[in-house]
């Protein structure tokens, strides 16, 4: 069994679980805190970044897109119809572009944010850039939200995964991003349709169950978290 | 011939043209500037983001790394040994590792804010946020350079190209970070003895040389920026 040095409430962690779990793979978790940088981690990878693969002989796979492609090469494009890349150069294409929509561009303008302030901080020493939420942050990353919100409704209103006609990469990684939002309280499903509807078909998968188990100490998810039925 | 929406300092602009050069590949090129939200370019990139390729079929493949893969899968697989990935999965993971490190972790600590502090600012009409230099973004952004270069000249003296024994495109991607880092003038060769002579090396390249001719109006190179005994 590989193990993966994750946090529950990184969503490129969420992504590599829910990669692992439409593989039908067990994985080892070690819960790593993103802002200490422990020594012997950081002799894993320098960069100080979550997540990390340990795979076959030890040998650090760093980063979750770079932990997906490893993973298509060594058992994705054995699986035939259960592989989560299209076999077709574009339409890999278009499944990369998303998951970097959803781990680059959607964490960098809102996920990250919201996880660091509300989560992160109050378990933060001082000295280690723990404290009281900013206020303004929040506030920001919440406006930036609502545009990621829609382009998730609308990719889901017209197509029938995000990235085309059947589950990809990039339904992992939007999976990944929005359930961490979700676990926090900050999405107003009603408001997107189209995007409820496939976050259930999304969350109903037997790959999501360990993902609704998960529980950040001193900060419970919101009620609706672990409903199939929301 | 494929076009790509481009900027000259931007690193992974850069990091795309050279895969080109390296491929012998002719590329046409527009020049994006990327505070400018164009519409005719959102409707192709709706993140607004560079570099965008128009491939065949016009078809737009989005983000550097996208669009290294999917140059792996068109052209590299069938160049032998020229591809700029390996065979060996690990040794294509080291190699994703460090594009991810240059073009992610460098862009987003060091290069992103030099180029847009020093070049674009200065560029950019005030309502869409230019104005003066902020003298402590350059600060931060010229302290975080420093770990970069150690990293690089330790990765140049410990190995014969940057993520093992062939030319990648973990070298490209550094290339293409630290010649818009060299072309602003803000790497001091000198302390970095190993780095320095990789980067001889990779700046030697025919690939390299239309790189050596870009200029930016307002904002000439250094002076050694084009010189390949520097």
């Amino acid at each position: 069994m590989l193990t993966l040095f994750h946090h529950p409430l990184v969503a490129s962690c969420r992504f590599v679980r829910l990669v692992f779990g439409e593989f039908g793979e067990e994985l080892a978790l070690i819960e790593e805190k993103p802002w200490v940088r422990r020594k012997e981690f950081l002799s894993l990878n320098p960069a100080g970044s979550l997540p990390v693969l340990l795979a076959e002989g030890d040998a650090a796979i760093v980063g979750a897109t770079v932990i997906a492609e490893y993973l298509d090469e060594t058992r994705g494009a054995i699986k035939r119809e259960r592989r989560l890349f299209a076999e077709n150069p574009f339409a890999r294409a278009e499944a990369r572009r998303l998951v970097d929509w959803y781990l680059g561009k959607t964490d960098a303008e809102v996920t990250k944010h919201l996880a660091r302030e509300r989560a992160f901080k109050p378990m933060m020493p001082r000295e280690q850039g723990g404290g009281s939420p900013d206020a303004q942050a929040i506030r920001v990353a919440r406006a930036n939200l609502k545009p990621h919100m829609k382009y998730t409704n609308w990719l889901a209103g017209t197509r029938d995964w995000l990235a085309g006609e059947t589950l990809s990469y990039a339904d992992l990684a939007a999976a990944g991003s929005l359930s961490v939002l979700d676990y926090l309280g900050e999405i107003d499903w009603s408001d997107y349709p189209a995007a409820r509807d496939w976050y259930v078909r999304i969350k109903s998968r037997p790959s999501f169950r360990p993902l609704l188990a998960d529980r950040v100490s001193g900060l419970p998810p919101v009620s609706h978290y672990a409903d199939l039925d929301f």
